[in-house]
């Protein structure tokens, strides 16, 4: 995990540098809100990425951001199995992310596949997410 | 209260305007982290003031900061009456501030008087306050 | 609303503080973080009432927080309609809140009913919100 | 303004209303944390908008989200007068906008304009940003 | 210490994890407010707890949350000594945690002992706290 | 890096702890808003320093503020070097801090100055740092 605190960089500049480390191959980046000296309210920059990518990743924060620094550090990772099923829908088929560990199991619907079945057929994102995890259900009772 | 919201602003510049608003007799100045479109974490701006001052506020926000627009409203208040006391501590003598309303008494010793002995005594702040509060609290027993 | 910025609050007195308003018969309590000044992290205490209890919360307040004023203000709501149902589950009973507004409706399993059941059956919550969930889906198609 | 407090909301379904809010019209739309009852972290979806929208703007917010009800409230404006102006810069042509009240008068490059030659030219975002203000500032001393 | 970022979770879902995860041994749960990705407001979930524990608590973070990856570290720890000591308030007896490290000691009365006084003599919490600091302050100088 | 959870402080008093810990010479202290358990907002503070100075910084933490413990882990840094620049503007003379690493340079007007003509020319902040970064971007090209 790379970590920068920048004080003085604009939100517009960060939301430029979020979408310039996920195109560089970043796992995650997130920001947190800060209070630092001097009565400045700040943003944390934090990005995970592979150990190998740290060099390029930490110049992109060099170049993009102000700060004259970053501190990094390496986090171990449990991740769960993950494999893709598809179900049908009333709104059209969807993709599930299936996560597997040990015996935990859990499905979650494609943020977008669910964003552009609920635009096609004119019903809330919930409506076309929950008809998913619901499809994904029976067909486990199916089995 | 005057508010605006900052996503092309520094945490640095917002210090400064702070300072700026306070000097010009803000009743209070805070910062709230928000989270604004395109992925920019921001930060808005609150002003309590007089309504008269509403202009001149105003314009120091627009003179300082980004913002080309700010939003305003008025709200009520209901204050406590205050007045102040002084108690001998074994660091020396702290001003308390005394709110009333109704039934309803206060007791808060002054942050700059605290600082100060706990500076001189080299002991922590929050022996200083404590002290200051249990001062208080006996000299109101033997009334 | 009610509002109040405390800066010489401790976290534990605000939890303490929000179960009070809340037995009070406050609408809703909620805390957000802002940033005073002289450094000073701080938290904005709001609270959500009838017009009418505004003088009750105002006190619980003035004689549980220690700020010496609160600042308050109307604001106007729109709510939707809202009953209740039950459905069956793999795991027991639960009670769903329908909120229906012009030709919306939604339903939320209630939070303690699938808490009970979660712990009793020794599955996820998410589980057994979602079974809710697709209960009360088939149900509506059955109709 | 149009605010409502979430705490039966994901982060995922969040991105998505405040697409569609900005989509339908809404003049900004933000995301507070806050943190509400029974120790749930929660976000406070606020919008701004044209009065007369508000009535499509509420109904975005109830199908959309898990709320079952919305506060609003008018607040008065001073916004600054807006104009565009386009300077060279060795990157490229950049509009920047002219915000003017009263004496003051401040001048923002257009933020697509710069990430666009930014990744044109393979420099830092901010590079053109102050290469366009310094252009603009030059344009001036030349009038 | 175990960490994951939850984008999409409900605060109901995050007030239930964290009950859960005290319950099984952690010996702190915390959430911090992150913005991820997409627009997405995001709570980030932080666990302190014995490494001995990490598989367990692993295990109740991929159960109840959405998450399909956690990541943790070992952070080393100085801690104070504590042990109890109880005094005599107007209110009743409270219960004192006594903190030393080197020449440092502080006193910190117990929460739960100060909710119930409070409530029993109908007093502000501060009020009975603060009784139990000056008794404890008392005691120490008839040492 | 040292932590630590702070749920019984106020506001005030870690304004307090932020100044002493900077006198100290800690290299960057800041406040993170958290959330703990029994509804509590808090704040998480953090402080970054050289190694050596763990047991000095962390005695200060443990007097100055509730924490019964502290927990602390070495981060690896990546810093830019620094040197330092004049410049002239119409307001005076700046100095800018310049920063390279690898390819990479950039410049940062110092806060302190920019303050002082900004006040002293009565012009706003941004102004003076906008125009410092123009004169040093000038004195490249003539270079």
């Amino acid at each position: 995990m790379i970590e920068a605190n920048l004080d003085d960089q604009t939100g517009e500049g960060l939301g430029y540098v979020m979408a310039q480390l996920l195109d560089a191959g970043a796992f995650d980046v997130y920001f947190t809100p800060i209070q630092m000296k001097k009565n400045r309210p700040a943003t944390k920059l934090s990005v995970l990425g592979d150990p190998q990518a740290r060099e390029s990743l930490t110049k992109i924060i060099l170049v993009e951001t102000s700060t004259v620094g970053v501190r990094y550090q390496t986090w171990q990772r449990t991740i769960m199995r993950r494999h893709f099923i598809e179900v049908q829908t009333t709104f059209g088929a969807v993709q599930l992310k299936v996560a597997t560990y040990d015996d935990i199991e859990k499905k979650t619907p494609e943020y977008a596949d669910c964003v552009r079945l609920a635009k096609q057929s004119q019903v809330p994102f919930m409506t076309v997410y929950q008809a998913a995890l619901a499809a994904a259900d029976q067909a486990d009772k199916e089995c």
